[in-house]
């Protein structure tokens, strides 16, 4: 049989210990398809808790790591060692723990924002390049197979030349008091600049806005002007970012994220207005995409009925039978393994790398980061990016 | 019998003829709550079309006018003159209409922008307070039973401190091409800055979303930062603008609008995100209003069914059973002859008078276009309003 | 000028006084474009309430009637007499008030249900054929222009052969306990068999149901079957039913209503599937219609974009303004007028006729009910209409 | 570390090979939460596309079966045999096959409808039970989270006492023609009686309504009235099922389902009123459940928001990250394994047992496809369950 079946990519993790949300996120998205073996991990820097937590995910215990470094060195070391290592730490621990295992030669599957500089964002983007390995950024909602039918009805002309670009990602769990009375989290690593990087809210959730605009649009403004803010005394990084956009083609935008958005779950909102036709995608309603021509009927396309490459390649159950949010993540997945195994086979990238989002992603969102950052500085002047 | 039921006011109409969108809706808004009885109007300025149009609504044919001044004049003459005049022209002549029918002493209800200068609109102001005549700004959406409910809501403290308020007021009639295959109205008046003013979209659209955002949070921005824009060479005003607002509690703002959001029929909607909860209305559906407590469930407020004193105040007909657009016009005109009918009796004006909009809140509108200009004009600076 | 304005009919009431909500929708309806002047009424049977519900209405004190007879034959008798009367009493006074009327020559406008028997209606038919007087019977959700639209689609094919057709019409104003703790309205008229007739939920909102789906579908059931239910025991006519349909096409329907569905407004929806299409009309969002292909997308047609012939002739307002129930009242009042101007004329009746109710679909609507009661009495056996 | 992660099972399937969609989703669903290995299966019949099936699955060759029997008899005789079998065949092989399995001694997860006939799935049920093995049937639906939790709501009294329940499950691929003209799937096992049993679209999605309206509303039926039918004369089974539902509490209900609704893609929708609240569920927006109090406010609760044991149990991601689908059918899988889990350790079933579909509902599915088939035959009859 020629069609043979590729072996499962052994897959590492760095962060993501015991009761982590999004540790538990990446397992179950490497597990969907069935690309992926989880096998190893530095999930706690706790030698106890690093064992545990290695236990409850069925790892041999050699290969529960307290330290990431040593973990890439072993691991490269082993002939069955770990293919890729995704990296689910606090922001600051992205860009060295990536490049330890890029420097080993394995590929990388990272949360975003990429780094907490630009500077460790280039490097990182440089270094990826050099050693040739896959670095996919965890930009999650480009895995929705109506966001990249989104991204190919754009693409193809279906609604003529972008005019605005509206994006917004409102959730509302900074609001939230914990027990003591404080605002949840305002203590944790999101707070502090060191962890988190020089922003809150425009790092965490604004990069996806910024990605999933120009993902769909395919286009990025040449200039934004922004205002960041914080609604508690308590908070030292933005909870709020707002941002009005300007594009080299003419067209205009805005984009604003909030972590303080009362009554908000997870409401990442986009639309694009082009010159002949207008889409609309919310993240929250994920099996559909509104196209509305230009004075016309609005259509509700669904995922599953839509056709198009796109949706279909990143489609698993018919229409009706919705995905979610899990089935997005592991398609970044499974279109990262496509082209970790071509990178091992000495083969072209296939076509799967054309929507996976990648370091350079990444560098340009530590770009906007920088832009917002400095417009802010500047009494919100428009900054070029 | 006690409770006496008033007599009809007696209504004018300057501009509106034959085939004016807005005429008709301010007639059957005048009609519906049967406080009214179109009697008299300087509807063109052409004699024989004035003839014909006010023969189409049953005038005697004295009361056709072609001259709005000559109208005012022996309106006021008349011992059955009108007690009210409804001013549907372009921009430019609300303020001179207006002013002649107020120094006749006849009350007022204008279409909005209420001038096209700021000046004119603070002369309009002293001329109504000097005169104590009723003048109502048919800021048409808060007439909706659910806005009104929102402001009432918002007021009470249903929602905590005001932190976020996003309005934006999109339509695409711009956007298509006439026979000609030039943009449509691009060479009507909305298109001519002597009379539709010096903004287009802005003070179209954008000041029905700025009074909107007030009328509901209850504050006023205290800066803005705004861009204008236009996306066709051939029109001369903004078919666009987009404006960030920080309030004087801190609170932080976003608008927008736009007469080419591709696909946008009158797409005007407003979410006020307080410390507490969230309310969301869509005019589009406009029998129902969005509350959202911080970290719970989305309520469903339906109009008929949410009682409080504001909003059973402006229904007519029980939960289920839709009311529309003509029933929030309708709204401002039964607040409007209320408050006239208190003025002829020399009573104060009575409850209906909290909620109808103004030739007050006209000149807020117009500082709003002032402020958007300057800004707009110094490279989008924050600008005080 | 040749294209003269008809002068307003005179229009008299009888019942609807004081806070009857019925008699209020009616006379906005009325006015609402100005086709007709309320002018005389027999509101009550009690002199005193007679006279004053005329006096807030602004009649003649001569025109308040307090007896429907003297009414229909002092009007008849008067040069300014009214053209037409508007029926809205307790059911079992629809079919005498309207013989007194027709046989004066009077036009009638008539709540639903017709009358309270078969019989009944027939002889009104009859009567009214005779007389040659227009009989429009208020089956109200037959006035919005997406019903009006959905008739035109589905009659020009667009969805094929009608297979399926699914009728629901839901409230929950029975279930509601009154200040005594019993439930709403079980002491009043529409829980006597002697006013109501002899079904209650079935003939008050079922048969606006079934109207809506033959006026929709454009065919009639050739048999149903159907269950009747009271779900409280103090009730002694149905307030809920269900009923099962069969087409001579083969197609097969279901049709419920129920007065004790908790949580419901006024939520009727008709949904037809044909060989191509299905749609869908919800009465709670009027100014929408869906059309979903076979095997595609789904479609948002909105009143104001969507073009055609009925739809427009039954708007009044742009896209994106949206009307209501009393617009949609207000059309079937416009149709009638433009009917009783054609036969006061003795002209053919205008285009206008065509969609507008009838003593016909009154007779069909008590077949219908004549079927639903012999079919729950023999157990739910299928039955002819 | 006393909290022991248990082993994967070790999990067969029969059927589902190449391209089968379900077999497909079984996979995954197993595969998600990690609680189970594929690794055997019986394919085909055809032994080369066994073969190819189990390699592209990563079986060991010796583990790709061509005949069930055989793969029960060899699996239950290895060490590391299979626990369970994952049954995906066309509905007449489901009892052989469970039979075949349980007789092993090998627990089984089936799916719907359970069997061709009562008696069949009546011995089933019987062997279960003497086996002592689980038998998990896949009623999918009543994985997804907000379905538990309406089970829980109605259960704990929130709705007060059930009324009314309305199930509905439409569909249109039937109505879809294949490339010779012919309607899709005419030709397949759902149209053959031998192999998909008696009914068609009753049994494939009617039993998905029937045992959701159960599951949620508390109740079940004991009479039902129903009518069968097929739009196309190339089916022998119905393509249509209507059916009427008394409950011994007085209840009211219906029950619909089609394969020829034109438009529908997956579209389960259920609504059950109670005498103080009414719920609403849609399959295809399952994070979602709405709420609405007698007279009352609708509310949207949410997954991840809602709280609530059920929910939470079945919960893996955020409110405002959608679950979809596959979530919902690895939810089966997960609670099948803790109760498979428990049986093997000679424990009481788990929690997890509660919301499980079982042998048991299959049979009351059956059940429901003989009343259905009998009160047809009798002209749509009640016929008590």
């Amino acid at each position: 049989m020629s069609n043979q079946v590729p072996r499962r990519l052994r897959l590492g993790m760095v962060g993501g210990g015991d009761g982590a949300f999004i540790g538990a996120v990446h397992r179950i998205a490497a597990r969907l398809d069935d690309c992926y073996e989880v096998v190893a991990g530095a999930l706690s820097g706790n030698p106890d808790r690093a064992l545990a937590s290695g236990a409850a995910l069925r790892f041999e215990p050699s290969r529960s790591y307290t330290d990431y470094r040593e973990m890439a060195r072993l691991e490269a070391a082993r002939p069955d060692g770990i293919d890729v290592v995704a990296i689910v730490t606090p922001n600051h621990l992205h860009a060295p723990v990536a490049t330890a295992f890029l420097e080993a030669g394995i590929h990388v599957i990272c949360d975003k924002p990429l780094a907490i500089s630009l500077a460790e964002g280039e490097a990182l983007a440089r270094l990826a390049r050099e050693r040739n390995r896959v670095f996919a950024l965890t930009h999650t909602y480009s895995g929705y197979p109506m966001v990249r039918h989104a991204r190919e009805l754009v693409a193809a002309g279906a609604i003529g030349d972008v005019r605005l670009v509206h994006v917004e990602y409102a959730q509302d769990w900074m609001a939230e008091a914990d027990k003591q009375g404080a605002h949840f989290q305002a203590n944790d690593w999101h707070n502090d600049p060191r962890r988190a990087g020089p922003t809150g809210c425009t790092s965490d959730i604004g990069t996806h806005a910024f990605h999933l605009a120009g993902f769909v649009s395919g286009i990025q403004p040449g200039e934004l002007l922004a205002e960041l803010h914080s609604f508690t005394p308590e908070r030292v990084l933005d909870d709020h970012v707002q941002v009005m956009l300007r594009y080299p083609n003419g067209a205009r935008g805005m984009l604003w994220s909030s972590q303080m958005a009362t009554g908000c779950e997870n409401a990442l909102k986009l639309r694009v207005f082009g010159s002949k036709a207008s889409i609309a995608f919310d993240q929250e309603n994920p099996n559909e995409l509104w196209l509305t021509p230009q004075g016309g009927t609005a259509q509700r396309l669904t995922r599953g009925r839509v056709g198009g490459a796109a949706a279909s390649h990143a489609t698993r159950v018919p229409a009706g039978h919705p995905e979610g949010y899990l089935e997005a993540f592991a398609q970044l997945y499974r279109d990262a393994a496509a082209c970790i195994h071509a990178v091992q086979a000495g083969l072209p990238l296939p076509d799967a790398a054309k929507d996976l989002p990648t370091v350079i992603d990444g560098v340009a969102g530590m770009r906007f980061i920088d832009a917002v950052l400095a417009s802010h500085a500047a009494g919100s002047r428009w900054t070029a990016l």
